[in-house]
């Protein structure tokens, strides 16, 4: 019996990889960009961004802060890396020594821009066309000169529901793109769609997508099982098991209590390892045991360093044994439906944590 | 005009320190131990350990994993450092290297301690009174020999309901620990409670109490008002202030439309910096405008990198303004309330993240 203590998070870039290389094979004529922003949804930017760069031939890639593109910087030596927060006196230098590209979405930064240039940069240009979050609006697109406009090296627009195929908001928002694109920039290149959009067709990818999700296993296009590769899976060990009897309670604040005699194991991960308490009392983990995988509700609250879960009908499951907390058939997406948000955040969340034994293939 | 873009977090020790010593004060002659695991919820381990070993006295810490217990060890050089979630294969080198001392909740660990000793380090043993999670049960105690049980240097169990001070678990598992702990450990010292516990009075405090939330602000007694002091604040600049038309969509999916022309401000932090998700179209951030502090509802999903809020009503605001969005006067708690869950999640979650412009007070 082996007795171990740390949950296990693996990185399979070898799925990732291939994930990209379908999403860009779907993506025609468009480069395909990689989003590696928040630290590649936690699982490391610089060794993402290197994986993509060498074995993916990848040359675009898109940030959110300065900080995070200088990161990656002498990775991806000579590709553009474009920041999607934009640039502001807080990230200058960054910009700067790391030749970052800003994507700049309202007048007062392009204003500011104007006095702070870097030569030989030519920013992109975020317009609304719907999501109603960064980007200029019509009415300030208007005020821009020839020479302002001349400033800009692509336009960037994102779509709210690209995740709902029929959502008419897709149509209404390409719609928008493309009026406000030729009205004040005919000539430029133009990027509109994340992961989810590039699935909507050849009309929604122009010349650049930006892969971020998907790539990551996420199921941006739910509306059909997902064709991605998972990229991302969590174990953790079963420190304890233990009976569990009928009347007793169960973890924080007594949330559970038992109707009959259980029995419980206790595995070492917790919320302080990025899975959401709100997995407490209706959440799952799994066992492998002899082939056979045996589902185990979560009960009572999910705590920083464990959770409990009920074993009673696991026969054979031992102390040391491995808990699947992510898998290949519990997804980033099961879990998210599970935990009432989506798999992005707990994406977000997991890679974050330096307890985990973490391993990468294909490194 | 200021053109910012990244979130701020504030970490500040002395207040932290403040709250630990009138936590101590609180303890009566029990030990001040602090609790900095998961990288002292977010914090900063090393930092923090290093304040309160330095400015505090503290000599006693828990952590959660060996590998927590080693990053710390050298900031605390002569101080005792317990480890909750045991010892196993997977921690061995990280005990024997730092002198960490396993706190031992199984038959199971406690045999392979037995084959895997480290020379001169005495385990604490975890007892289950009534949490149902790591601990001997009774049936397990009854099996362990005197020579067992001289292995032992103190006696470890954990509160279920300790923040509702009336709740009948307290008195249940003070009556367990008790009775448990004179039966087989007469002689040993012994620790109970944790912040919440820790309120619950002298009964509870026995030997030892492992101050954590409480100490980086928590309100761990919510029947009165919270006597800590904050020690997380969290800023993040407008990016851009706009117009949201009548009729228009907000965010992603579409889940918020505007009634009535209403003034959007895009806040630059999101889910990705560890703000919960689940505050979309439910939470606040707050502006103060000429002294006066303007609460802006969130409009829409939050997102990676980015909050909408209303701010129609914040005469004044210009792009550059900060956001309040962990205060004083909206706290881990509030958020925690709001985003249906508790502040020791959003603690745990915010001080992982790269992105934030990072400073600590009284370093």
């Amino acid at each position: 019996m082996a007795i171990l203590t740390r949950p296990i998070l693996e990185i399979n870039l070898n799925n990732l990889l291939d994930n990209y290389m379908q999403l860009k094979a779907l993506s025609g004529r468009a480069k395909a960009a990689a989003v590696v922003k928040d630290d590649a949804y936690g699982l490391g930017a610089e060794i993402v961004a290197r994986k993509l760069y060498n074995d993916g031939g990848c040359r675009h890639f898109f940030v959110a802060h300065g900080i995070e593109g200088e990161r990656i910087r002498n990775l991806v030596p000579d590709a553009a890396i474009y920041v999607l927060q934009g640039i502001g006196e807080d990230s200058l230098d960054s910009f700067r020594r790391a030749r970052l590209i800003p994507v700049i979405g309202s007048p007062e930064m392009f204003a500011w821009w104007k006095e702070n240039r870097i030569e030989g940069i030519k920013p992109v240009i975020q317009i609304e066309t719907g999501l109603n979050r960064l980007g200029f609006r019509e009415s300030e697109l208007e005020e821009l000169s020839d020479a302002d406009r001349s400033e800009f090296s692509m336009v960037l627009s994102h779509l709210a529901c690209a995740d709902a195929k029929e959502h008419f908001m897709n149509q209404h928002q390409l719609d928008n793109f493309r009026r406000l694109k030729e009205k004040y920039f005919p000539k430029l290149p133009a990027t509109l769609s994340a992961s989810d959009g590039t699935f909507l067709g050849a009309d929604y990818q122009w010349d650049m997508v930006r892969l971020g999700a998907a790539m990551y296993g996420i199921n941006t296009a739910p509306y059909r099982e997902n064709q991605m590769k998972s990229v991302v899976t969590v174990k953790a060990p079963v420190l304890q098991i233990a009976d569990l009897p009928k009347g007793d309670f169960v973890g924080y604040s007594a949330t559970y209590r038992a109707t009959e005699d259980r029995r419980l194991a206790i595995v070492s991960i917790g919320y302080g390892d990025g899975i959401p308490r709100s997995l407490s009392n209706v959440g799952k983990v799994f066992f492998n045991i002899c082939g056979r995988i045996h589902e185990a509700r979560i009960l009572g609250r999910l705590s920083m360093d464990n959770i409990i879960c009920d074993v009673t009908e696991a026969d054979g499951l031992q102390v040391g044994d491995t808990a699947g907390i992510l898998t290949d058939y519990y997804t980033l997406d099961d879990m998210g439906r599970d935990a009432g948000t989506i798999g992005y955040e707990i994406l977000s969340r997991i890679g974050k944590n330096t307890r985990y034994m973490r391993t990468y293939i294909g490194e």
